[in-house]
This record gives structure tokens, sequence and C-alpha cells, in this order.
């Protein structure tokens, strides 16, 4: 289980590997036939909580596309609805039925044990590393705490987080006690994901580019660096993947060479040459093909795949990924193309 | 109606002032009694079309805020539907009826003469005029190609634009046909409301943040560049404002030094430091308070507002506003303390 040889993992590390790994944001989901044949039957939470169910969509990527991971098939509201909030499944995806709205609901919250909660999550760990047999890693994750709070303040999914981002000039005191709630939960929840087989772990701040510059470091960045700290010595390698903060690389990159975080995933607005530029060598780099190209034709689709490839040739920890999730109308056999290119090419 | 020696023209134009100017972008919405009360009796898309109670709308944050400029109020898909797209007014604002699917509806669309089809939009400008009386500039705007091209093929407002974004890879030519008739349409648009009197003009590219990095070259700033040269010459500052490009902030830089653009437009992403290092004292910077900040305490408030004071003294050139638009429940009373912050401080 410990996958320590395994190709992802040696890349993550920057150490010599024979060629480039490749997994994807986002990789069990909707264009995927098994992943609708198996959701046709049940709701996308109950999904989540079923953890045989789980592990089945979690491993279908494997089996179809012959990718170099697995990440675990989750949904990053799980701790939320762990601390208390209650999450449900909408036309747009899940969300909350009761967002916060005042202090005294932040109060409320619990800052629950991991394996009692969500130990639903460590079965599907476990169920997928039954059926992978160590043949790739498992990828855990979680949801960084500026995200998860946009969740928690809003309830549904939303173009602006207006609640959240008004909390910041509003009541920062309050949103900072929810977000050190959060943060000490995604802690506890990602550890116990190590504990249940978890061979890497990324962290997603889906939303925090759309912070005014200043918020951003006292409500994303602090909180990433906060997390990544508390997994300093967990044994697995640790992926910060920050969306949409372009003006702020070189402090991710201050943050991560003083944490020693292992790897950075990149969106697809950061140019390579930039992110090289920025991050160099004391990191792995992962991304970072606009998840639209996906859409081209094979032919301009492989073109793109080998671009990226010698952009980043040369680094020593290269992971190939998109620069955000898969999209649901996306066609299998390009998918499929960008995994043959890359085993192929490099 | 030159308004040369106007406070905001001379900073723009980099030309030494007694203090920094300010306006808001989306000064004139629904965070204003007026505004609400002429929006009770008409539609949106009519209220822009009637020019006296656009007008009427447009000057009242000079009386309500004492900004030192006014921008008439208008929508940006106001050319589109010139252009032969229906544009009707939904819950979520307006939106297209009929969005384009495929080549054979791009094709139809005209480039239409500004004065014929959007005439009204003259009227305004020329009916502010009237009402301010020389007193503060007057701002004309438009769309850049690339986001109202978002709206031409999505329909409706969206996080992601898919259908746009995915044109980008499946059919680039057909997307480029589209772009270049906006890009004609949206000049002989600018140029048509400095004819009636614009002092300035603002080109908005609200989405180009979200593409790709090649993609962000190729459809967000070379068709911005393409319209600030088409602009060249036309007697006014024209100021550019692309959203979300913190990647790009270099290029962006370039392109202005190279075509001579008066100004640049910041969100609130941009550290004031960064946009000084990388834009230097070449063109006007304009911004960058976070909208989210007005709803503070007017001391916390009126001290963000001096720290971003502080942040750009010494740029010969620096316009007051905020990285993006007022939000619809901003109180008035703190936008007012803003506009007092600034005349009392510099």
């Amino acid at each position: 289980m410990s996958n320590e040889n395994s190709l992802l993992i040696r890349t993550l590390r920057r150490q010599p590997t024979e060629r480039t790994p490749v997994w994807f944001m986002r990789q069990a989901g909707r264009y995927l036939p098994g992943y609708q044949r198996i959701r046709g039957g049940i709701d996308f939470l109950q999904l989540c909580k079923t953890p045989e169910l789980a592990a089945e969509v979690s491993v279908e990527p494997l089996e179809v596309l012959d990718v170099d991971a697995v990440i675990i098939f989750s949904d990053i509201l799980v701790p939320l609805e762990a601390m208390g909030l209650e999450v449900e499944f909408g036309d747009r995806g899940p969300c909350m039925s009761d967002p916060l709205r005042d202090r005294a609901a932040i109060e409320a919250l619990k800052i629950p044990d991991p394996v009692e909660s969500t130990g639903f999550v460590m079965d599907v760990i476990r169920a997928v590393h039954g059926r992978v047999n160590g043949k790739v890693p498992v990828i855990g994750f979680a949801g960084a705490p500026w995200t998860l709070s946009c969740y928690a303040l809003e309830g549904s999914p939303s173009r602006t987080f207006a609640a959240a981002q008004r909390m910041i000039y509003e009541s920062p005191a309050d949103l900072h006690l929810l977000m050190e709630k959060i943060a000490d939960t995604v802690i506890a929840y990602l550890l116990a994901q190590v504990e249940a087989g978890a061979n890497a772990l990324q962290l997603f701040d889906s939303w925090g580019g759309m912070l005014g510059h200043q918020a951003f470091e006292e409500f994303s960045l602090h909180y990433c660096r906060r997390i990544m700290e508390g997994l300093d010595g967990c044994g697995v390698p640790r992926i910060l993947f920050i969306r949409g903060a372009g003006n702020h690389l070189e402090k991710i990159a201050k943050m991560v060479n003083e944490v020693g975080v292992e790897a950075v995933g990149l969106d697809e607005m950061t140019p390579p040459e930039q992110a090289l530029t920025i991050f160099g060598d004391r990191c792995a780099l992962q991304g970072n093909l606009p998840p639209q190209a996906l859409f081209a034709s094979e032919e301009d689709l492989r073109c793109r795949v080998r671009e990226l490839l010698d952009a980043f040739r040369g680094h020593p920890g290269h992971v190939f990924n998109l620069g955000h999730g898969i999209l649901p109308p996306t066609p299998v056999a390009n998918v499929q193309a960008v995994v043959d290119e890359i085993r192929s090419y490099t």
C-alpha cells in the first residue's frame, strides 16, 4: 500500500522517472459510461457514502484510461456535513439547505472525529486499494477552508459567493472562527485518509482566486499554509491547488518552499514558463491543459499534449493533469488520446 | 464638451493634478434610490433605450456622491442586439433568447452603423452632457469581443461560459469570425460615442481572465489590442480593463506600451505594488478597492481608502475606483465616505 515506487509518487518527490505520469482532476465523473450507469440508480451524496460503489466509480478511469493514479470519488462538502451542516443534492450539484447566517451557527459547528463521522471515505480508500491492488497510488483530497467557507455561507453554487466575500469586511472575526474550525476539521480528515491508505493528498482552493489581494493572503493562503503544516510528516506527498491565483504565484512559491510542500497544481491560466520561473525545481508541478482542449480534434489535442510535455521537459517533477476538472460532455476517446500521447511521447 | 482640463482627463493623461479623481464602476445602479425608483416603472433594456431617463440615472451618482466623472448608463449587450441578436431581460439580468449555435448564425450577423442602430446611446451621452454642463467628463464604454462572445454564444449569464470556451478548440475559425465582427462593431460604436461627446472610453473584458494562457493571447488580448488601435487618434483617453488576468500583466503592459493606451483598470486581485512594478508610469492606473470593502465599517473603510491612496502615491496617473462594479446591496453612505476620504486625504 505504500506505493513509494510508483511513477506518480516518485515524480511528486522529484525523483528520476522513465516518463511523465498522468491523472485528471474529476477523472471519475459524468463523462464516463460506468459512472452514468451507477449514478442512474443512486443520488450523488448517497454514492459518496456507499464505499463499494464509490470505489467502483473511482477505479473506472484506471480501467478506461490507464491513468497513473486513482483519486477517490467523493465531494468536498463531506467534511462540512460532518461539522453539522445539512448538505443536499440540488439540480446544480450539492448545496447547503441551511447556510450559516450568524456567529451562533458558526459556534455550534463541531470539529468532528473523521473516522466516526466520515468513516465511509476511509472505507472508500480501502475499497479502492482492494481493487487497484498496488498497481497505482490512491489520491485523497479535501477542499481548502476558503472554498469550503464559500459553500457553508452561500448555500448554493454561485458565481460570486457574495456572502463569504462580504463577511471578510463585515465580520472578519466570525469568518476566521469558521475557517479555523474548518482547518482543524480538514487536517484531521486528511490525516485519517493517509491512515486509511491514501498515498498522496490534494488540497483544492478552487475559489481562492476571487479574493482581493489582501484577503487572499489572510483567508486563502494563510489557511492553506496551516493545513500543509498540519500535514507535515504525514508521510505522503501534498499537492496544493489554488485556482485563479495568477497575481500571487510568488507568494505561493514562498510559502511552499518554507513549508516544504511537495507539489503545486497549476490552473490553465498559468503559462508553464511562468510557473517554471517562479516555482523552479523546488517542488513538483502538476497541470495544466485546459479542460476545454479535450474538445479539440484528436490531432490538435495530441499536438497540445506534446507542447505541454516539451514545456516542462527538464523539470524534475512534472505530473500531467488538466488546469481544472474534466467537463461532463468530454468525449472519452479524447481523454484516452491524451494518455496515449503521453505514454508514447515521453 | 472637451473637458480636457478636468481632473479625470488630466490624470488619465498623467498630467499634474491637485488630488486623485474618483469614479466607480457600476456607480449608476441598484444601490441608489433614484435608480430603484425609475427602474420600478421600466425594464432594464427599455431604460437603456430611453435617453432622458438613462441620463437621469447616469447623473445620479454625481449628485449623490460628488464623483469626478459620469459613466453613461447602458448595457454591454447593446451592440450585440444591433448586430442582430435578440436580447431580453431575464431574472438574472439581460440575456440572449437565441444564442449563436453555428457558423451560419455568425455569418448572418451585421456590422451595424452605430448611429442608425444604437443612436439612443449617443442621445444618452448628449443628454448627460446637457445635465452635467461641463462639470465633469462623461465616460463611454463597451464590452470587449471575448466578453461579448461569451454572452452571444451562451445566452444566459454563466459561471463558466462553456459554449464559448469549447468553441476555442472545436471551431476556432468560426469564433474568430464572430470576434472580428464584434471588434469592428465595437470600434465603430466607441468612435460614435466620442463623436457624440464621450470624454473618455473604457473597454471591459470582464471574462478575459477565465481563458487558458494561450487562448488569452489569441482571444482576449489580441482583440483588445485591435480595438485600442482602432481608437488610436480618437482624441480621448482609452481605459483598458481586463478582469482576472493576473498571469498576464506583463503581456498587457507590453501591448499597452506599444499601442500607447492611456490607462489600465486594475481588478482587486492585483496588489498595487505589483501593478506599479509591471506597468510603471507609462500609463495611468485605475482601481482597485474590492467592491466588498464597501460593506466594512466606515472607520475600516476610510483606512483602506488611505492605504490605497498611499500605495499609488507618486504615480503620475492614479484614478481611484473599485476592482469591479458596485454590488446592489451596497450602503450609499459608505460610498459617500470613500469619496469624502479621497477629497480630504489627498
